[in-house]
This record gives C-alpha cells, structure tokens and sequence, in this order.
C-alpha cells in the first residue's frame, strides 16, 4: 500500500511552515501521498479541529496516518499523543483535538510519545515539523506505533469541554452551538446525525430561536434544492451533523450565525 | 502511466470537503496524482468554472481525469455527465460546467452516469465526495466510461447563457465581459485570442469604454513589462483569452472592473 | 529516488496557474511528487519569496527540485538562471529572489538557461507554465543542470536590496524590519539566530522603539506559552530569524508591525 499522511493544522497557507512538514515527511518517506485536510482552522481552534478530524477519517483508507497540529501548547510541557483506533493512526498534541475520535464507538489504544520531542535540535517553537513530521513518515513508512512510546490508557487523555447539545425533551428543544461555517454559509452545528434525525422526524415544524428572542422558521429538507429559495432550512449534513442551509444563499448571513454561537432550536407546538 | 485525477470545486479550502474527496481518490486509486486546478472559485460560479476547465485541460496529459464540481443543483434530479475529448475525461453535474470544453473544436462523447447516484449511502449534499471522487478514481486506475452509463448526444449537454462577445464592425468595438480577475488585478475577458489578435491587429487605438461614457485609452501590448507605468494595456493573455492588465499594478482597480462585468473595447477612430 | 519538485510563487490558489505549471510538470516527470511552498507570497514580493526559499530548502532532500517564480519581469530581457547549491537546484528569474539561498555559507554553482524561455509557442506573459515548470520537469526526471544552458560566476546575479540588521554596538540596538507577518500574527525579523542570539543573551532588558518613540518592553522567551499572558516576547523563531510574538495573541496587532515595517531593539539600560 501507498503510504499515505494527512495534515490538519492552523498554520495557514500563506507562510512555509506546512511545506516544510511536507520536506521532512518526504525525505523520511518518499512515496507517500501527502494530503492536506485544511490548514485554515482558526489559530488555536480546537473544536473545529476536533470536528474536521472526526469527521474526514472514514473516508481515508485504514492504514492512513493523520498529524494533527493545533497546538498553543507547543514547548511547553504538554504530552504528544499517538492514538490506534479503526487500524488508523492519529498523531496531535494531548489538547483535546482528537476528543471527537477518542469519543466515537469503538475501541481505541493510546501513546506518550512525548519523548520525541526532547532532541536538542529540535525547535521549542515548531512541533509540527520537527515533531509530528518525521513521527507521521515513521508510521506511514512501516514502524508501529506501540514501538515508539509507552502505552496510556486512553482516558487520561485530555479531553475538550466539549459542549454537547442539551435536550430539554419536555419543551422539544435543544440547546446546541454552531462549530463551523462553511464557504456556502452552511452553519454545521454539534447535534449528531443519529439524534438529529430523530429529532427532525418527530418533533413537527420547529423554529430557531435566537438570543434576541426572535424565531427564525425552520425547513427540515433532504437536499439543498429541494429547499424554497429563501427559506432557512434544517438538514442531514454531510460531515455527520445537522446543519443549518439555504438553497444558493448562505444560512449565517440570514441568521447571523458564526462558529461557536450557541442556537437553540424548538418545536414550534411544544402542546402538540 | 501514472493516474492523474484533477479538481475543481468551488468548496474553499478552509472546510476538509476537498480533502474527504482526495481521501476517497487514493482509497480507490492508491497510485493517483491528485491535482487541485482550484477550490477557489466563488460559489456556484459557473462561467468561471468553465473557464477554468477549458484553458487547464490542454496542460495535463491525455490520461487525465477531471472532476469539475460546481454543483448548485446537488440532491436534485440534475444529470451528472461524463465527457470524452482529446482523451481526456470530464466528470460533472450537467449543468454548463463543461460548456465550454463542449465547444471547443474537436469530437467529444457523453454519457450519462447518473445511476451511479442512487446507492442508499450515498449523501444528497455532498456528491463530489460520494459520487464524483469514486468515478473518477475508477476511471484514473483504467475503467472505461462508455462502460459505466449509456452515451448521450453531446447536443443534449446543459449550455450556459455563455455570452459569446459581441462584435461591431462597423464601429469597430466588441461588448465582452470579465471572466475573472486574477491575484494581480488582471481582467481576463471572454474574447478569444483567435478573434482578439486579430483585432489588436487591425482596429489602431483602442479604448475601455465604461458604463459611465467614459474612455480609457488601452495599450496592446506584448507582455507587462512592455507596457508603460500606470498604462492599461491589452494583452493576448496566457488563459487563451484577451486580458486587461498593467504593468506591476492592478487592472481591476485602475478600472474599477470585477468579474461578471461588462465592458466595451472600441477604436478610437471608427472612420479611419 | 522519488523526484519532488517544489514550487513557490505570488500567483494565488484562486486561479488556474498554479495547477497548469503541475500538470505540466507531471506530463514530463509523471513520478515527481509536488510540494507547494507557498502561492501567497504578496504580489512582486521578492523578499519574502527570498525568506521563504532559504528558510525552507533544508527541509527537503537533496535531490529536490525548486522552480521560485516570483516574476514581475515575465516576458522581458530578464535572466532565467539556475543554481546549485548543497546539491539541491533552484530556478528562478535573476531579480534577486534567489538572494538569500545564494549568500548563504557554502560554494554554488550559477547557469544561465534564459535560451529556454525562446521558442515560440512560449508566452510572453506565464514563463512559470512555459518555461519553469518543464525545466523543473526535466531536472527532476533527472537532466543536469550544467548541460542545460552556459554556467556564469555566481557574483553576477542580481541581489536584492537587501536591508541587513545594522547594528549599534555602542547604544546597544540594532534597526531591523519585519520580513513576514505569519498568521498568528508573529513578526519574522530579518535578525538571524546566530547573531541575534548572542544579542539577547548579553544585552540585558530590551524594548521595541516604535517611529512614534514609544517603547514597548521585550521579553525574550524560549518558546510562546513561556511567555506572560499580555507579554511582547522576542524568540528564536523556526525560520532561522528572531521573530516578535506573543502567548497566544497577535504581536502584529499589538505593536501594529506589518510586513515590510522598519523596527528597532535597544537594551533598556545602555550604560549598565
């Protein structure tokens, strides 16, 4: 198999840094396929990292290695963690960006792999290249992870003060926040498909409230088009969480929203 | 051969859309190149999109794949089409996308690869991961298109209002638009090169006529650094169209055009 | 050996260029892995492209390949050159790009391969698809660079303006400016870690002088989270530069320093 390494950090594309990543993952594994899940991440922005993680690995084959650089933590004494689960290998520092993968059905094995990163050329302020880059050629080139550091058990990780909905089932409301705005103006909120769905087959028509108290109608649609043009509608996202969409018009200039406002949305006839 | 599969997506590069899609790729086709043309381009931008598509494909070897996914309709009953010509294939929603590798000179064959669509798992916002990525690694790694959906007359193919420029000959002046403005502020026109040196070559001074009434004097020119500084200059640009540019400055600016605009090149002694 | 070709440029990820050069590149070399450095370097910014190159070319092997196309003289007399150094080689017009790369310690090796940008299906106004990216093709799959155009003495290609540290060893300061605002909001000084390092280890306390007069006081740090929260600090910055920066927050909008900006460092006490 090919290797392949996947990046996610929020380095941006405007400097050399994931280049430089780029460099050493080739000179340690020449003929891997290096893949960029985005640089873009808001600096520091672990939530939407954690997001963006969970929800593009299914799609990457099982011997993939993803390195995961969000990292304000960097030179300081924080762990650098190595995470097993579906056969894949995850590498990020021990911050809460892999909180999304650690949470997620199914086993998961764990490593302190901290000790890489205390080689005297190695700068207190660039991890990702001189840490993670030649860890993820390593891995992708064949070694095995439970080789490169003490196993841990994986709830001491360090998880995200990950906000999860909250259902008030009497009021059929729910609580919830928006973790990423996407190109389209799509507002990809923190309510899992599976009780989503739920959630929009049963509760009839329903309203987005907002903090001014305003309801804002709420469309429950398949697809984009199937939308009315201006209506704001509800959906099956295709990252695993519902979102808030319009057909051809973008959702968070309609409502206003961003990533990380909170929303709450709820059945427009609680007595129903 | 190498696979080689490119793409064009209007999907950004700050959400991890396009890397689902690379992930897609090299799970089916290990070996592929995956090459972005760009996800930049504004969303639902069609007439772009086409653009694009037509002046890269000359530069890519005859076994390349494209994978063009502007995709307004997505969800909905629009067709997705694959396109034949040159050797090269073309995946995308039939919507004018391709409009106008279509009519470039040469044959081309079309088929209909819509059934593949309909499997249950797939998802009805994001077809350029669930759809187009598994097409276009199956063809990259030696599938056959006219294997995989039934032929359809080219003629059927979806057509942008594409707004061919107009020309006056009696008046020697030509109504076209602007396609896109690139990073450096130059305004690639939709006039051809074919019809536009000949033009540059035979109608003497020329201006830019704005909606206002007023006239910008416009300089052919070769190249930038041929023209004088702080002149707007006329140039057979390297996209296969006419562009308005500058010399270390910005076209768009000086003239205050954006793409989508209308603009109006004329002599500037129609009685000569 | 895997062939990487490396590419740098200020032309964008919003247009097809970029993508063009690789498509070109793959059809001549269709086994080079290729690695963007970046596409942001601002419009016609030489020395941030110069940074740039230095900054990353020992990250990469040294079979590498990098085609640097920062060009505003596309189409004039201007020289192509090549040059070898520690064994990789760089392709850039001779405008001083390659500056930094040529004045580091080490002997290199300078060619004149202008004779390629001649043929007439070339244009005036891309050298980076039609002259760059087959050259960068062609060393790559393995020609040699001395067979490829007359070798010239490495002192007659142009150098930037470069704008050295000037150092005060009396007051104790040294006027610098900003190379690179990174999207954290550090600011790359052009200090290198050799002699800025020695500088922050002798002069005691120091503050950033602003043109205003103000003084703001500078807390030199080993790494950012070492840093009081609110801090200036002053670090050795991975890019082998003294960098600004700050605990989690922006230095560039805090001291208001943009990309290009003079600055100056004095200790606080000049006669201690």
């Amino acid at each position: 198999m090919r290797p392949i390494v996947a990046l996610l950090t929020d380095f941006g594309t405007a400097s050399p840094y994931t280049a430089q990543m780029k460099g050493v993952i080739l000179s340690h594994c020449p003929e891997a396929a290096v893949v960029d899940i985005t640089h873009e991440v808001p600096p520091f922005g672990l939530s939407q990292a954690a997001l963006f993680m969970e929800a593009s690995r299914a799609h990457f084959p099982q011997h993939a290695v993803f390195a995961a650089v969000v990292d304000p933590g960097v030179g300081s004494e924080r762990r650098i963690v190595g995470l097993i689960k579906d056969r894949q290998t995850f590498l990020a520092p021990d911050n809460g960006l892999l909180g999304l993968v650690v949470a997620a059905p199914g086993p998961a094995r764990a490593f302190d792999l901290s000790d890489h990163a205390t080689k005297p050329w190695i700068s207190s302020t660039f991890h990702g290249r001189d840490v993670f880059a030649p860890l993820a050629a390593a891995i992708a080139g064949g070694e095995r992870l439970p080789a490169m550091g003490p196993e841990i058990p994986v709830d001491t990780l360090t998880m995200l003060p990950w906000a999860e909905p909250e259902w008030n089932v009497r009021a059929r409301s729910v609580d919830a926040f928006v973790l990423h705005v996407d190109r389209f103006g799509n507002c990809l909120t923190n309510i899992p498909l599976a009780s989503g769905e739920d959630f929009l087959g049963h509760w009839g028509p329903m309203d987005l409230l907002r903090a001014s108290g305003e309801r804002l109608a709420v469309t429950p649609s398949r697809s984009y088009p199937d939308l009315p043009v201006g209506s704001l509608g509800l959906l099956a996202g295709s990252q695993g969480y519902l979102e808030l969409a319009m057909n051809q018009a973008s959702a968070a200039e309609f409502t206003g929203l961003c990533a990380g406002d909170a929303l709450t949305l709820a059945t427009r006839n609680p007595e129903a």
